[in-house]
């Protein structure tokens, strides 16, 4: 556990370069999912990383969640690629949408056991987990290599709002004073439960509040990437979440909002780890876990991904976990509980996610106790605004909704 | 800043002795408020206080707020006499309601000016102070030497229910399994910004909260002692606060209720350190601070018991200050919130003891969101066992309450 290159305390090195040959190079055009990965390489979200992995690199993280050199890291990042014309010592300009993206210098080129790694990090087969069916719907072989960003993003509304590189993360943070800054993890729209989770995180981060001098800090990063049908559209995770903090529900002294671009691979504990490092380089010194953190249907137990922390020593992780029991309304204390510090269990209402669901898309207004009505209305907004009318993604959504963000030529 | 007996992480040494020869002690009938300071003195509360202090640590308590020996300690403990027959050297009887309690040991026979501890210890000499006017209404010479306890004590309902010494209180957090524990300290009948005060102040102890095992526990002691026409009596206290967890408002998992016999200073800061010390002594990890801490008037500035931790540095206390704004309902976010996290100043509804109180003298009860209705109830079935109809302090009160503890002969 020699070094801890990147992870929240050491400089982030951005990876990016201005190039005048690209058009003389080898092209591929690669899909959304590596662009967002290569992005976030690129940036320092997925700092030590500085391209996809190679042989060993996959082999180690897959079966001793270690980095080759030590690091903890929990999932291969990996460049898949059909038969095409590529060796070893090459040097590939990406496209992404038809325009210059990045290169990337082709290291090694090898196989990996598709189905050994859904077993390792998924803990299943079963081709029915999205991350799973990713992973074995992966191309053949893999390219390990670094990667460079050769050119400008330029994200569209309403991303572009939100968008913080996570040396802007920290300059941000610093400028707002923060010395603690706790992360929260969402792909959802806010109900109380969730506001609540991030208050009381506030407070779990905080063991020395001074008077009048918030020093400590809630990061709501949102992570943007593939989307299935029924999910709530990005643009209204965004807006919904702003929208809290715009109507003094968490105020803005104590909350900020950014975006991470990644594609769940809803890995559950590995996953959880996985959120925490690139939190942890955004320069967040919390990260709050609540149920069924990056799960997905039954793979994984409620709170396995609490657990798997109980294997990982503090020196490894350079952020702190807040397990946070999930949240519920208790009529009787008249306000958002959970059940440790509260005994009515037989009255406690749960927030259920499809529930909402069921009520939003009856266009039924939720009490103010499940979803404030300034995050409804702002949900509603941006369905008509960007999500065709609906704020839960659908096939018309999937095929015309706009680019997170364009490229120069 | 040497070795520091007693704060918290050391043994806990009771001061406790049986003997024969009582009766052929020249002897003193104490007073309420000595017999109670010996209590504490003999059980650990004050430890490592071994009896009442001499001239140089009365000195070095209200010039430095330290001990001779270096230990931080804030208020003079005094055994104050009238003219009597006592020499040094002599070992007294002191006798308490007609009975043993407790021997002294006259170490030393001094004088101190009165009017310069006021000064230090509260920063006022206004004798409408009422710590200022104990201290100016002392005898006029003072006893240094250590006491021990020579008698049982008997504790009456409802006391007898919440009574733990020291080494109980380590006892029972260990049973309970708690490894942090945050002590709240009250001379109140809660209202709901006390109680969540509680739940916030547990989340802050809380870093690694891990699920199904609570691990950290809040400890309400209540401070018993000198009462004040209009405040709430000590049995109405102890009740409403154990309702809030019977009734399942704060789970009894994670809640203890006791209490220290002492009489309130007033003291503000220092006396705020004064509680630290007490807690840290029952073996708690963090201490909750409020708004206007241990303060009477307007002598002291809300936050003010806050600052003057800025000063002291953590090797002296054993326990750590968590420190919080008041909280107000605020109809708004619907519950229970505080002007750093809620943006909603303008619509906020504070908490006000006065109005509060006299709600209850009118015999309304308050709304849920003010007031638990079962802490309510519980608080006038106490004004009729034990307040003489009334849930305040009276002169009747003041009369005929019953002791909190008897003496055996």
């Amino acid at each position: 556990m020699t070094q801890y290159i990147g992870h929240g305390r050491v400089e982030i090195v951005e990876r990016i370069k201005e190039i005048n040959d690209f058009n003389e190079l080898k092209k591929i055009e690669i899909r959304r999912q590596l662009a967002h990965e290569i992005v976030s390489i690129a940036y320092g979200f997925l700092s030590p990383l500085r391209g996809f992995m190679n042989y060993e690199e996959v082999d180690s993280v897959v079966k001793e969640m270690r980095l080759p050199n030590g690091i903890l890291w929990p999932i291969p990042l990996i460049f898949d690629i059909i038969d095409r014309e590529i060796r070893e010592g090459d040097v590939i300009g990406l496209t992404y949408m038809g325009k210059p993206l990045a290169i990337i210098k082709v290291d090694e080129i090898f196989k990996y056991d598709k189905k050994y790694i859904a077993e390792k990090v998924y803990k299943t087969t079963d081709i029915k987990h999205p991350g799973v069916r990713r992973t074995l719907n992966y191309g053949d072989k893999f390219i390990g290599g670094e990667v460079w960003l050769v050119n400008k993003l330029k994200f569209n509304e309403p991303y572009n709002r939100f968008w913080l590189t996570p040396i802007q993360h920290r300059e941000v943070f610093k400028q707002k004073g923060w010395k603690k800054i706790v992360a929260f993890q969402t792909r959802n729209v806010p109900h109380t439960g969730h506001e609540y989770l991030m208050k009381y995180a506030w407070f779990a981060a905080n063991e020395n509040l001074k008077v009048d001098e918030p020093r400590t800090g809630i990061l709501v990063n949102v992570v943007i990437g593939e989307k299935r049908i029924g999910d709530y559209i990005d643009e209204a995770i965004l807006l919904t979440h702003d929208a809290l903090s715009k109507y003094g529900y968490i105020s803005k002294r104590v909350h900020l909002l950014s975006f991470t671009l990644w594609d769940m691979r809803y890995a559950g504990p590995r996953e959880a780890i996985l959120h925490a490092i690139i939190r942890s380089n955004l320069g967040c010194t919390h990260h709050v876990f609540g149920r069924d953190h990056a799960g997905v249907g039954n793979y994984y137990s409620p709170y396995e991904a609490h657990e798997i922390f109980d294997y990982i020593s503090e020196k490894d992780l350079l952020i702190k976990p807040i397990f946070l029991r999930e949240n519920y309304y208790c009529p009787k204390c008249g306000g958002i509980e959970n059940e440790i510090l509260c005994d009515h269990k037989d009255e406690k209402q749960e927030f259920s996610g499809s529930l909402l669901r069921s009520i939003i898309m009856d266009e039924v207004k939720p009490t103010k106790m499940v979803m404030r009505p300034e995050v409804y209305d702002t949900l509603m907004r941006a369905a008509r605004e960007y999500g065709f009318g609906n704020p839960f993604v659908t096939e018309e959504y999937l095929k015309n909704r706009r680019n997170v963000f364009e490229l120069g030529d």
